[in-house]
């Protein structure tokens, strides 16, 4: 069997020697699909976990449902994010079932402990289990569900791939990504509901067409709605949020699980999408701000204060330095 | 940068198609040296981790502390393995440290919680916080501290690499290993204690060596005790555990971290290490198992048993099967 070649994007170190490696490809595309950097092979199908997410919202406004509702840009990035469950984003998710008169058991994306810790200690300490209000993708959850409301259309399966609703996302994806959806294989995401194969250089043209899209059109509503609330598409101290926060109007960034990240960069108008070949996500910080870098993006200031998730420190149980995280590729230019 | 090209040994899927994929590089050695079987590069420098734990148990019989103080396979199987935190290995470490007159204060590995989940969840039920006798490495650093005790070695810096204790470790892998100790990079473990790079080929030779030693040996005797006691050299439901309760008296198996794995096969005389280049955990069952079967020591019985290690089933938050872990490699045989 001829295997690929992924290139070496980080660097694990212990000591002065390399422990371990994460491989990985990434992809700069502008808004006509022309690949402007990479590295590996941007025709690599990634599965697109999360990161379809920002597209995934775009019928909220196509179909009128948002106006409907009266969704705003803040409701607008928590169905586009990957939430951690704080306290203010599972007030916003109540908000807005409550706004087409559903509870919270409407949600069919299941349960798990929120990812902002100090969340989940407090749940815990309470003697309270995680809701589904607490999962990670209870605002996408909400927004199909909403769009179902406003179309009539029953809410008992709306996660199957054959419902009107996830058909209307397929083809929704399968337009910001250039591929026809039968093109596009689908599988199931963590939280049940369909997720799509996308090569990724696609997956960053779609993101390349949030970046230059018009203020007023629906693209440009889902970008601007996503980079003016970093907090609401993540949450505190996570990756996303932090680049967001440091290089604040310059980048729209999203995650997905299993090593997938990409960027809208608002002012270059470029799609930027990366994936670990392993799936691991201590290796995205590293990597991604590694890019943002080549691409001239990180002010002295965001260096400074990303270091800790540019090039992570590793300490073992006694805080003692043993090694740490380090990008050693470069950008196809 | 011409970069290595290890292979494929395990891929993720997701619905049809592959999400994330684990590169490494296995050897299977004799005593001798000669590489029976291999995948990648057999030279490749590898940081042993927990893989040195047997090896590092050896002075204990060299020197006459294991008869000193009474240590028979139960206290040498817990010294040469990665634990649980459980009860029952709680216990015997803290009796090994008082058969020398030492208090559980006396272990400088630090602490975190047990790997095993229903002992920290009872610890944390009863609102106790772990202590260094949970720690994977406890029965390792007792019995460095039986060492020096045996020895009139001071104990306060045991685990500075220049100590004596760290340099007759350090020479009996290097033995082992069939390197000159000024070859081998040192680094710090998570526990601490210092750590041994080698290339994965002279990883499996000790191995080997372990698995031909003569019973009356020292190599003999650790084998023999790790054979015998596959819970004490890791814990309920672990890998190394598993395999070993599987397949009983053929096979010692060792973990180390960062994707380290070795078998001693008892019958062969053989030497198995394997290293996951990206240092995942969850790639190590569907590897290891895939190259016991190919050496056709997998039993139908063990086959089956082992099937949730070999080929792992992924499931969503509301248990549906979304995706497998499958191993996609041959041996060079």
């Amino acid at each position: 069997m001829v295997q690929k070649n992924s290139p070496v994007l980080v660097e694990v170190t212990r000591g002065a020697e390399v422990e371990s490696r994460h491989r990985g490809e990434v992809a700069v595309v502008d808004e006509g699909g022309r690949v402007r950097h990479h590295l590996g092979d941007p025709a690599a199908p990634v599965c697109m976990r999360s990161l379809a997410k920002p597209f995934q919202a775009l019928p909220l406004l196509t179909t009128g449902a948002a106006a409907a509702f009266g969704f705003g840009p803040k409701e607008l990035a928590l169905m586009s994010g990957s939430l951690s469950g704080q306290d203010f984003q599972v007030a916003l998710v109540e908000q807005i079932l409550a706004r087409m008169g559903l509870s919270p058991g409407a949600l069919q994306c299941g349960s798990h402990p929120p990812l902002h810790r100090p969340t989940a200690k407090a749940l815990a300490q309470a003697g309270e289990k995680p809701t589904p209000l607490h999962h990670t993708c209870a605002g996408k959850h909400a927004s199909m569900l909403a769009l179902c409301v406003h179309h009539g259309w029953p809410l008992d399966d709306y996660l199957n791939p054959a419902h009107p609703v996830q058909q209307l996302i397929l083809k929704t994806v399968a337009d910001m990504v250039d591929l026809n959806p039968a093109d596009i294989p689908v599988a199931l995401d963590g939280c049940s509901a369909p997720v799509f194969y996308v090569p990724l250089g696609n997956i960053a043209r779609g993101f390349a067409r949030l970046a230059a899209a018009p203020p007023d059109s629906p693209e440009g509503a889902i970008m601007a709605a996503c980079l003016h609330h970093p907090r609401h598409i993540a949450g505190d101290g996570r990756l996303e949020t932090l680049i967001m926060q440091a290089l604040p109007e310059r980048v729209f960034a999203k995650t997905g699980a299993e090593g997938g990240f990409a960027l809208a960069l608002a002012r270059e108008g470029l799609g930027v999408a990366l994936k670990i070949e392993d799936g691991a996500s201590r290796a995205l910080g590293p990597a991604i701000l590694e890019v943002l870098q080549q691409l001239g993006l990180l002010s002295p200031e965001a260096q400074e204060t990303l270091a800790p998730q540019w090039r992570p420190v590793l300490y073992n149980h006694r805080k003692q330095k043993v090694g740490q995280l380090r990008p050693v590729f470069e950008l196809a230019l």
